[in-house]
């Protein structure tokens, strides 16, 4: 729990989690922050974490460049907990263990710094934003922006781990499906009905 | 590169790499540490990192115990670098996706450490301490306790790990294989030839 004081919130100190969503890869991690507030929601930030080296680099660097940018997310935004997206099984053996190793450092950026971590497999993350489990990419970025009145679609990653974040939030505030039974505005703020 | 000051070590100030061993597991982790001095290899201590609350705890809890319990032998006993098994990739994509994450949290633990981090098949391994890649787990035991001059076999996994360190350090002296060629002891110290 943390007073929002975040650009464009309210003066007033009012009470809200600050929710972490994480999309983890090894080439791309895509994050996004958003505060709830009783049944709001509202962007703080997203992005994605890169490995700066490239495919070319040793994995444990790559690994320790996902971390750093974890740890960096936290340190500048501090969320008080992360919402994490469980990856898909490759038919790849290879490809599954790479995917797992990014994940595994991922969520240590994150309980490293002693954040509490939920699980949401694509499944979950795309019935609570899109109202279905088989929504594609565009649907979750296009249902993140409307989500989270914001003037265009997040980049394809940071979208993901947005829509993460509103899952939880979802899961935590029991609106039921936020997508589906509509949503609106009032007051200047987006709503969950 | 430090000075070695270990119990049993040379009284004098002499320059050793200290080489921490590890082969992960979502379960149980091994670790071992071995000083590196000229063509000298001498035991430091080796042991196993138990997730404590067992497989019923979430993820993210069983991963912040493997990173916490690198990062607490890293703290303890100051190695220069890492050397980690390359995982096996299991028939079972769970299971690889599962030992992934633990494989990128033990590695997240040293690189946060910022310890240079070498990674080697267990293939490269078995080769370096058994003389060959089919060995059985009780041979690199039996091995591990011969060339470092161990009074009983270490633990299964504790000698997997010690067996990577010696790995390293054996590409790193550019020996040739440790194990075949023979080894023995000259002034009461692991000489390998």
């Amino acid at each position: 729990m943390r007073i929002q004081m975040a650009d464009g919130g309210d003066a007033s100190a009012l009470i809200a989690t600050r929710i972490l969503g994480l999309d983890p890869g090894l080439r791309i991690t895509g994050f996004g922050l958003i505060d709830m507030q009783g049944n709001r929601l509202r962007y703080v930030a997203s992005g994605c974490i890169r490995g700066a080296d490239g495919a070319a680099s040793a994995l444990p660097i790559r690994l320790k460049t996902l971390f750093d940018g974890v740890r960096e997310v936290i340190d500048r935004y501090h969320p008080d907990l992360a919402a994490v997206e469980k990856v898909f099984v490759s038919v790849n053996p290879q490809s599954t263990l790479l995917l797992g190793q990014a994940r595994g450092a991922v969520i240590c950026g994150a309980v490293s710094s002693d954040l509490p971590v939920s699980e949401y497999t694509a499944l979950q993350v795309k019935q609570a934003v899109v109202g279905h489990g088989k929504a594609a990419k565009e649907q979750v970025q296009h249902m993140v922006m409307r989500l989270l009145d914001l003037p265009a679609a997040p980049q394809a990653d940071a979208a993901d781990a947005l829509a993460c974040a509103i899952c939880h939030a979802h899961g935590s505030t029991g609106l039921g499906a936020l997508a589906g039974s509509g949503h609106g505005r009032r007051g200047g703020r987006m709503l969950m009905r």
